[in-house]
């Protein structure tokens, strides 16, 4: 099921030269068969409630077709080719609540996939025999493109905002909007 | 660090129905001793981007004092309590994107607490003995206040946009942004 991305249009919200930013990791989605899109583009819309970016990822994916399916994919390709580097940087005001992180902790990345389109409920990825809910599916394509990405971290420069990470599926650019720590109580299946 | 929740007060953007909604969710969060905020609140920014509510959670919880710490806990409650219903109340045209929901699946609820203040970066929970960095806690007090629990279906009833699931940390009305699947392949760290 991590295997679920779509391919994906439009920019979201956001400053002028954010926008522009979004428009590079932009490309073009048509739907396809089976597919249902919504009635409107929740893009569009007037927004319930307002986020702010805390940073950025830093990623060798320049393109969409360059970027991993997945976090397994990425890392996959970190470990099979030497010198890929993936990082957050975190902007000044935000680096105080890096404080406690160290090497080897694992953190849940929150992405804003500015690039996605919004408004497809039904998607039919490639790689599926059928078409599935947006909410089976990892797809950057959904109503809020909020991308989750469980990472270790390999190195912490606080000062200067930077996590080196194991590896990211997403676009070099890509806004952050949270981090949070993995813990095991909370984030296996419970035991039934 | 599950248990990282904090107190909180201030309320989200949005509509004026929605503000007076999260102000019932709110509570006050006086900042405590080793506790660092920002300099600006994030929530009174020019967003950098825009949420819309996809529908809302039906929890036990009505009060701030009510809510369990963690989603281990809501579960601990939940098996305690007879009688305890959670669910998950998708506005209608978002329900084509349960299509392939069913009882026994695992998926992370990602919800936006209105009712949390945004500028605490370094917090100092009560049950914790030092002051933690936002981004080591899983409080709702964060720059962009996304909760993320993960739970398991009980029951679907996609045309109404109803999902009955075992637990939820969250208090009731509290807006729900997102629903994914939990993959084993993505969810659970990397060897090394």
């Amino acid at each position: 099921m991590a295997d679920d991305r779509n391919d994906s249009g439009t920019v979201g919200s956001g400053s002028q030269q954010e926008k522009s930013d979004a428009r590079a990791r932009s490309w073009e989605n048509p739907t396809r068969k089976g597919e249902i899109a919504l009635a409107f583009d929740p893009g569009e819309r007037t927004p319930d409630a307002g986020l702010v970016y805390i940073g950025h990822a830093k990623t060798p994916w320049v393109g969409p077709g360059e970027c991993p399916r997945n976090i397994r994919q990425a890392r996959e390709r970190a470990e099979a080719e030497a010198g890929l580097g993936f990082s957050l940087q975190i902007d000044e005001p935000y680096r105080p609540g890096l404080a406690d992180y160290r090497p080897g902790q694992v953190v849940f990345v929150l992405m804003w996939m500015d690039g996605a389109r919004r408004d497809l409920i039904v998607q039919a990825p490639k790689h599926r025999e059928r078409p599935a809910g947006v909410f089976s599916l990892r797809s950057p394509v959904r109503p809020n493109p909020i991308g989750l990405s469980l990472v270790s971290i390999l190195e912490v420069e606080q000062e200067r905002g930077i996590i080196v990470v194991d590896a990211l599926d997403c676009l070099d650019g890509t806004p952050i909007i949270d981090l949070k720590p993995w813990t095991q109580t909370a984030d296996i299946p419970a035991a039934r």
